[in-house]
């Protein structure tokens, strides 16, 4: 398969990053365009980037000379990735779907608009045909908010099984979730902040969009009530997020692991190029999962639940853990690239 | 006021270090007996303390020497304080009361027995008449778990005012809370464990215990449903609690606020020593409290309660801080004795 | 004593705030004036500012009105503590000692003027009537960077009795020193940065000013030659220093102990309020002084040292460990402002 | 060629895990045996280690059944991998060699031993012909203190340029290199720890023997005077070391980066298979290496050298890093097996 020529926009940031290293070496897509913004134009990427990855800028990369993120600045491309800030993006993503790119976004500028999927393809990969009719012509898709993604790969199992109802979620969520301008050491050290900003929003209402269900017209929110709390945590990477939730028919913890175990979710059967093996991996000790240790599960796009046990007020309760920077944000793009390739959804606008 | 002798169990351990500090200052107790487990006895405390405040050993403790924790050690106390460890002090402390001496215990040994109060001088103090009876011979009381103790001060004025039904509290809770034998920083180092041994099944029930009814036989817990979800941060001091709480008759945020703030409890007027200016201080802020900045307030007495705001599950959610090793330990069981004394409920068994 | 009137210039950065709370409570001083940058002058103190103490804004400063920095704001004050940045230092700074003002700064911008004096006032305090001809007259008078005061005190003794000639430093340097604007938590979490912009210059310059010689018409700083190697290391407070040194005579380590441990230095007898009772508290446990336990030492104006051994390439070796925040900023210089108001050599501009 | 086939002693502590993930996947090897204390033998491996590694126990190897550490426990195997502590490994190690095994060990216990090869391949390598006259019988080599590896790599070409003649180093080390038992959490949180036991002794003198000659009689240590300072630091891995260094011909910072940069050492050539692209990188940034962003270079096993500059005090001076989990303990044991086997040093013992 001649590979799909790829944009990055946003390309300097901690989540521009990953999607250069995820999509230099993916096996679909070739690299063509970095955007970023005009203070960056015109340098070369190694010169313009505080890189931040243990693995160095990707082989070719980092003497490729940054571009703005206009869609003449990616001409040659059939995709853009965009890791844009929200008010940027809600300029630049329409522009570009209008000249007729697929633009696959993990900016929350476009992710409640009724015509823009949100999707987490294994949840709701389905939908995915909600935006055939756009195919070859240009569109946005989104992936979630970074602390929604874990949370809805858990519940999406629990739903189809057993009805989700009602929801309370404690976040504990990584500094690499507020990119290169988070938090102070001196805010954060021998700290917990209990508080960021949209996030519980983001939390209540993105959940309710990705259980929904898609029609050809909208994209109609699931009836759940979500509480969420969120906590900035002294942690690198890794979104922790403790649940209770409210389910129709109770099942046992034994049944609801089972449940979660043996989701597969849309994609079963897709083979896409960095889907892990199991979207939720279950531990059974009594304290896991935990960040450090569990954030690279399934190279980090693996949601991993544990402490599976009833609620004493809800149903259910349980722990789940994923990757922020990967399944939460560029590697939750990737995959929805790739979603959009299996299912021939991406233009080809580039030459061979 | 002649003073109370003053005797402290486990004085070696995190909590008993901060049990010697605060008797050592205070204006109504003497301390006259340090007990130790046998490896330490015999030994001067200075030296066979590894003593971890920043202030140092206070003056003349340094050279008291270390004793067991028989009866006889502290037969020249009326009052003991204890930080032993539970399964050490479910032999002592019934030994030391049935020889005539106050147990005022940190120990979770006995806070679940029946015919031992489980005293938060605010939230339940009047009902330390109930020991009254035992009174000049000898009881232990208690004080709640250290995630507790923050947790019922803020529910207590809620209960009052609009009846507390169900609660979902996930907490995020310091180091200093399991000791000097916690989690290795290998284990704590960017991360986050979603598990302390016991520690969610002691919210559960204690909460309960403390926001029931004493009458003279016994006390009756509250039938409210619990769900706690603990973990362990990379925080010194304080733990932090995300709570969300159904209640009979839902109070405004303004209204719940009003309600934690006026809250003065079972101790008004009573001018004990080392009781806060305010059992409850509610910030106003949208990031408060937080471990570092806030867990000192009151001197660590009081709980302090932020980001009161409706719940979309339950009624009502906050984020409540407390300090774990002053009012959730040390300070909490020095209160309890300041009440005891307060009541004139200690025995006298010291000479002048 | 009638109090001498007190300005604050850049009073709502970290060091800022420390004079705030220190010049509050000063039983010399009277705080009368607030002045910051135009982007926060006319609104109250407490709005204004991003307060990082555990202790509250003292009582009446909350709602004091923030000026900017020129003489005129400071009319009614005999004396401005100083928290300028060094580009705004060099013009403010001497202005306000034009008009008559004492200035006792903390900026790094003046310390090398061969005119204005560089202040540890056991260490170099007699060379403060230096400035005798300018009192009553304005003038500046700094102390040094915060990694240089601690090295400055230990050194101190040990240069008088055997000496020194080279010095090796290494330090390890916590994150208030940096400021508000100081590392982000995803630079610093499991990590260290072996570099502090212009901090190892500062060091091997002002550390010879300060052991140098003062005549009435310059300073002559010390033929010393120092290497420094500065790290940033994830602590709040506290700045710890591993140095080996050689010295003329060289000592036993006893005998460098007895050195450190008896040295009153040239505030001796001068009952300054905030002066600690030991400039250099010496410990003898192997893993001592520790910044977390350590830095408090003294009120935090102490400097600690430990580890005084036999160095096998130079002569002698320890660590020493001085409370950035305090001793190495606010601290120092309000100590520098007490050894001048006890010297007789601060202007009474303001009237009674 | 046919595998080694390899045995591990000590191996469900941190670096013989680190081991077992090595030689579980290296070409030459084969993992047949793995020993432990009593505690842990005759339980499956997988059940009796508690598993830090982010990657999961390698397929195959959680179900091995752990033996104890004496020579019939590794009977069928060629080659022990010996990670045991130092007062195990004294007794154990010299017995499996009696037997006829090689050991090559990451124990302190033999490292000064006179007849014992402390390697660094790169460094000394080519001493292990000292051992020729051992080999097909039992022998035991040994690698140095995790802090030592990267100093001596560091150190060995300035040495062969322009030699070295003394040094002051300044460790801030990460907690792995304490193994399971490290310190605390509450010991390391907002703190550095100034000490570790036996560390500075053993920079000191393994420095020296791994810089100096070997005869086919004796290793006789280089003439070099060390000062080691040594500090635990809140890193996970990565050692961090400030170097100033004395040098007989002084070269300008350019000839040393040079020289560092260009060091291939005594394995170029043999192409050992986890041997790193460049045993030293060199990073020309202000403020590199760091312990988070560079201990994983060349797979953990280069040592990472920036701020190469000139010493005011000594000649030179520079800040080095190096993994101390894998190029200062398990990586390092693993290439000095490798460099035997290249060398055909190693017995052929097991049976096809």
């Amino acid at each position: 398969m001649r590979p799909y020529h790829v944009g990055i926009a946003g390309a300097t940031g901690l989540v521009g990053q990953r999607l250069v290293a995820r999509v230099a070496e993916h096996p679909w897509f070739r690299l063509v365009a970095l955007g970023a913004s005009e203070r960056s134009a015109g340098g070369a990427y190694g010169d313009v980037t505080r890189w931040m990855l243990p693995a160095p800028i990707p082989k070719d990369v980092g003497t490729l000379v940054v571009s703005g993120c206009t869609p003449s600045d990616f001409a040659g491309c059939d995709l853009v990735l965009s890791a844009l800030d929200a008010p940027v993006a809600i300029e630049v993503e329409p522009a570009l779907a209008r000249e007729g790119l697929a633009v696959v976004s993990n900016s929350s500028a476009l992710r409640m608009d009724p015509g823009v999927p949100l999707l987490v393809p294994e949840v709701n990969g389905a939908s995915v045909v909600r935006i055939a009719a756009h195919a070859r012509t240009g569109f946005v898709v989104t992936n979630p908010n970074c602390s929604v993604t874990g949370l809805a790969l858990a519940l999406a199992p629990l739903d189809r099984a057993f009805g989700v109802r009602r929801v309370v979620v404690t976040t504990m969520q990584a500094v690499s979730g507020a990119g290169l301008a988070g938090p102070r050491a001196i805010e954060l050290l021998d700290n917990v902040i209990p508080y960021i900003a949209g996030e519980e929003d983001k939390i209540e209402v993105e959940l309710g969009k990705i259980l929904g269900t898609a029609t050809a017209e909208r994209f109609a929110p699931a009836g759940i009530a979500v509480s969420a709390h969120c906590h900035r945590v002294p942690t690198l990477d890794g979104h922790l997020e403790a649940v209770s939730v409210e389910l129709d028919r109770p099942p046992t913890p034994e049944q609801a692991i089972a449940a979660l175990a043996s989701f597969r979710g849309d994609i079963d059967g897709l083979s896409l190029p960095t889907a892990p093996p199991f979207p939720i991996v279950v531990r059974r000790e009594p304290d896991r999962p935990q960040p450090r240790l569990d954030r690279d599960c399934g190279g980090g796009m693996s949601a991993v639940v544990g402490r599976v046990r009833r609620c004493p007020v809800l149903t259910l309760r349980f722990v789940v853990l994923s990757h922020n920077m990967v399944r939460g944000a560029a590697g939750g793009a990737v995959l929805n690239a790739e979603l959009l390739a299996a299912k021939d959804l991406l233009p080809r606008r580039s030459r061979a």
